[in-house]
């Protein structure tokens, strides 16, 4: 008899999440239910999303219930079937979880992928996944980058932040990323091709509103803001006319116990500046043209997604926490078959 | 020879502007610069974003100097004119100071004002003033109110939350005003036509948002932000889909000295709602537009705009004062002539 391990989530973490906040249990494989089918998950997407999920805080998803495991994009094979459009041996991607059978009942963000289209299944999540679609329409749709303006974006070596880089240099921008490290900051100007890097590391908020002011003399035009906290303040004393901040992400607070907050708020009225929250939920009808876009920059060798594969079901809380201490390098990836 | 007396900042305030920051000197009436002219000034509008140019931070305008006289905007009469479209007994405004005299070079802001269309000449500053004009594009061009849509207000008792409101029943919106005090609650519902006046006195942010929730169980489709901090904070639990808040003022903040910042920006992900930084400056170019309509609303009985009249130069402490303690009752205005 087949075994399913899953990753589950025992306790709700409190600040960083620890190693007993889950556990790796062995179940049986379950049977497809009616209608439904069992996917085989082959690659699982591991996002800083994930942690919001793990709160009971409302937001725009049901919290993770405790004993459930973690929620998680996948793609997989399908297993068995009670479903005449997802035959055993389909390719297909899904919100599932960490697991290595999920259980599906076909519905929203559930879908057939043709792998033969591509050159490795993790491109569903990656070039073609939530993560550069994310980039691509709040680019876009929301900052609409005018060449000749400066875009300033945050968590820039990241599976977002780089491809949302990028976007900016395609359309003619001066981008400035803020990352973590040398290392982040040279593959940001090596790699992506960004014009400056700034290393936040040990830096106070007056020391990195100088390098910003310094990159950028006239202000930022648009801001994409994956991190929060004080990297969002310093920005925040640099905005130029009109700006677009693109809110994606706050990685700086999801870990947080006490919040801080944006102490700067007064300098949107200056700016009349605008602070977009963005979630990629409502773009899910326009992902075919997204992704079709995004393919067809980096067939021209104009835009780079980097896939960090990590390996094993086992390895799920080590492979999660890479995405806080910032050693992924790329779009975090866990191959568990 | 007549005397000229001023009302000169002689000290930034730290924290709530303290008497003696103030001093009230008397010198000797100016002579006209050329090209320029001498106003005597008998009304001056007293506004929150007064308190903001008495820091010397960055920001939207230059910061009033120490031993200048606090700027405001004035309305008055020639006194002595080296200019010939200004003559001598015409009623101007302008952007000035408290003082009973101003020099003047005409520019920005400065107008003649007929004087004989109105029933005051403190309309210029109250219904067709900067202030009545933030409230009009504020929703006309930035919230962009639908039927039917549910609006938050705070500062609702004051002199651009009472004519927001209004503007939100206009256009058909169910209007919720956060104001401080009975009286103030009681003057949202029997005097502007509000819906829902909440009273935030004592009330911790969890009390306020179940009252914010209790009052809009579909959220907030708009919010119009004068106040910041724990109020806001309250509105961002309760926002709707794709809610729109205009960031107008945050007098929470003005004389804070430290400021807890906003700590729940998440909201605007979980929400994908927008933040709108506010100058009314921007839309100079279009206040007769927005005066001629607000003036329509005023003559059909459909738009209350208060008066809050103080008199005597010696009383402009006191007077802006009451901006702070919520004493004003409608836009306050200082009479000086």
């Amino acid at each position: 008899m087949t075994e399913n391990r899953r990753f589950l989530l025992r306790r709700r973490p409190e600040g960083d999440p620890a190693r007993d906040d889950f556990e790796l249990v062995s179940e049986t494989v379950p049977s497809p239910p009616p209608n439904g089918f069992v996917v085989r998950n082959h690659y699982c997407s591991i996002d800083p999303a994930m942690r919001g999920w793990m709160d009971d805080e409302p937001s725009y998803m049901p919290p993770i219930a405790l004993g459930d495991p973690v929620r998680a994009t996948t793609v997989g094979i399908v297993h068995a079937s009670d479903n005449p459009d997802y035959p055993v041996g389909q390719w297909v991607i899904g919100l599932n979880a960490i697991e290595e059978y999920s259980v599906v009942t076909p519905g929203h963000f559930t879908a057939p992928v043709d792998i033969g289209a591509v050159d490795s299944p993790t491109r569903f999540l990656t070039a073609m996944g939530a993560v550069s679609l994310t980039a691509y329409f709040g680019m876009t749709d929301v900052a609409k980058p005018k060449p000749g303006e400066t875009l300033c974006v945050t968590g820039a070596a990241g599976a977002v932040g780089s491809v949302v880089g990028q976007i900016g240099k395609i359309h003619g921008c001066r981008v400035i990323g803020i990352a973590k490290g040398p290392e982040k900051c040279r593959r940001l100007i090596d790699d992506y091709g960004f014009d400056i890097a700034i290393d936040y590391r040990g830096k106070s908020i007056e020391d990195l509103s100088g390098e910003i002011a310094k990159a950028a003399p006239d202000g930022l035009d648009m801001v994409f803001e994956n991190v929060g906290g004080p990297i969002m303040e310093a920005e925040m004393l640099n905005l130029a006319a009109h700006a677009r901040i693109v809110l994606c992400g706050l990685i700086s607070e999801y870990n947080a116990d006490e919040r801080v907050g944006l102490r700067n708020l007064w300098q949107l009225i200056v700016h009349q500046a605008t602070i977009h929250g963005f979630l990629i939920a409502d773009y899910a009808p326009r992902f075919p043209e997204g992704g079709a876009k995004i393919m067809e920059w980096v067939g021209e060798g104009r835009l780079r997604i980097d896939e960090d594969v990590q390996e094993g079901i086992e390895n799920s809380y080590d492979t999660f926490m890479r995405l806080f201490t910032g050693a992924n390098e790329g779009k975090q990836i866990l191959k568990i078959a």
